[in-house]
């Protein structure tokens, strides 16, 4: 199926680890461009790069547009088509002569969204470059810390708790204290508010510090912990594909389902002892 | 708790209904403002709206800009400061003369993300406006379709049940009947792929359907699906304390925790019977 992808990984419970396939769901990111009309003149202009699952790309293109206020109407959208070579991550919507992009445009101009770490990158290979290497070094972290995870972010995450509406991420050292703990109904935002704090207290690079989080692990994360130095990326859900794909280029440590005494480890294994 | 919120709600389980408090998290934008040093002149930017939960504002901010490579040292940041009275939605970041933000932007320039409903809005009130007001017809739905709800989605979702990292979204007609089901990594792309569904087979406005999903119920979905004009959205998770206010103001029926033979209604409940 093309929402999923298979990849070779250790999974490690309470007897010991063993090497298994995994299937996690697909990532990449879509890009949206628009073919529009002013005055007479077609003009092309890039709309947004969404990180998506492959498949119904055109639905994708054209609910986000309508759910933007672009467009409003079967008729607003004159043509839709992959660019490119199949399978493609890159999509061309071409408006009617009636649909004022430009006002829309402008009424939107200068943000980029939190939401995403990959606003105003143009591919996949775009996005992961400009990444700093991490560094190879001693930093190893024992199986028995991570299986201890949950139980530590538990006793730092009294909101959760309350609402269960809230995600947590948790600065961890190798004997497996939480250092300190942020929670926020965005994953992004729980780590970019560590990622702050540590900055803003002199510790970054991360280099010897796992990052625990109560999400799923996205592209984005590992990109974000990449930024900060840190070597290993651990969640209570599950990876995407592309978290997966970048850790390893990266040699992050990419560990997911860390929960019931048990979790996977995708990449950069040689870090878990 | 600054991140809690504390609302009225009617909790439906088998034996019937009754009115409870319930917290859930709470969602606010904030908006991060960038001053920076263009040779001798200081200039001032607007960097991004998040919807997040408050609290940490500070390393928010920071932990945003570390990680879209915006800055890289404590040293890069001159002054932090909440902007207006408290508690604020906007917060200023003084950067030194040395960082090159134009050099950032320009590389960023022209993107959204579909990530944010909010991209380019400036406040809360800002992005509650220019939604269309729902049809306050005749749509009524019963409590037993509502319970029945995730073994519908679950026959329909195929690649959930592989990887546990997917997000439905299900179009859903008053006896109870899934019409089509989309999946993505994303909640926000499974939403858009449905309402473009339905917009490119002439199903928008959808006043006669409700939107039922197995992801938390934010903000953006709530506008989303106010967009296109559907009643009702119901969720597997918690919802946010903005979905809740923009549900009641639009008297969209907003359902959260429908699992275990249980949901809870936090709006416009006289669409349930």
């Amino acid at each position: 199926m093309d929402s999923l992808r298979t990849f070779s990984v250790r999974r490690f419970g309470a007897a010991g680890s063993e090497r298994v396939m995994d299937q996690v769901a697909a990532e990449e990111p879509l890009a949206i461009v628009v073919r529009h009309w002013q005055k007479d003149l077609q003009i092309s202009a890039n709309l947004a790069i969404t990180m998506r699952t492959p498949g119904y790309d055109k639905e994708l293109a054209v609910g986000l547009m309508l759910s933007e206020g672009v467009i409003h109407a079967p008729a607003d959208v004159v043509e839709l088509r992959a660019l490119g070579n199949e399978p493609s991550n890159e999509i061309l919507v071409d408006l009617a002569p009636g649909v004022d992009f430009e006002a829309w445009r402008l009424a939107r101009n200068g943000f980029v969204s939190s939401s995403c770490g990959v606003c105003g990158k143009r591919s996949r290979e775009a996005v992961q470059q400009d990444l700093p290497p991490v560094k190879t070094g001693a930093f190893q972290i024992s199986s028995a810390v991570i299986h201890n995870l949950p139980d530590s972010l538990r006793s730092r995450q009294p909101a959760f708790a309350e609402t269960g509406g809230l995600h947590a991420a948790a600065l961890v050292n190798t004997t497996g204290s939480v250092e300190i703990a942020f929670e926020d109904i965005g994953r992004h935002n729980a780590l970019d508010k560590l990622l702050g704090w540590a900055l803003l207290n002199g510790k970054v690079p991360l280099h010897d510090h796992l990052i625990f989080m109560s999400s799923r692990g996205s592209f984005e994360l590992v990109q974000k912990i990449a930024m900060a130095g840190a070597p290993v990326l651990a969640t209570v859900g599950s990876p995407s594909s592309l978290a997966i794909e970048t850790a390893r280029d990266l040699q992050i440590t990419l560990v997911g389902f860390v929960r019931n005494s048990r979790f996977n480890v995708y990449s950069a294994e040689w870090r878990i002892n």
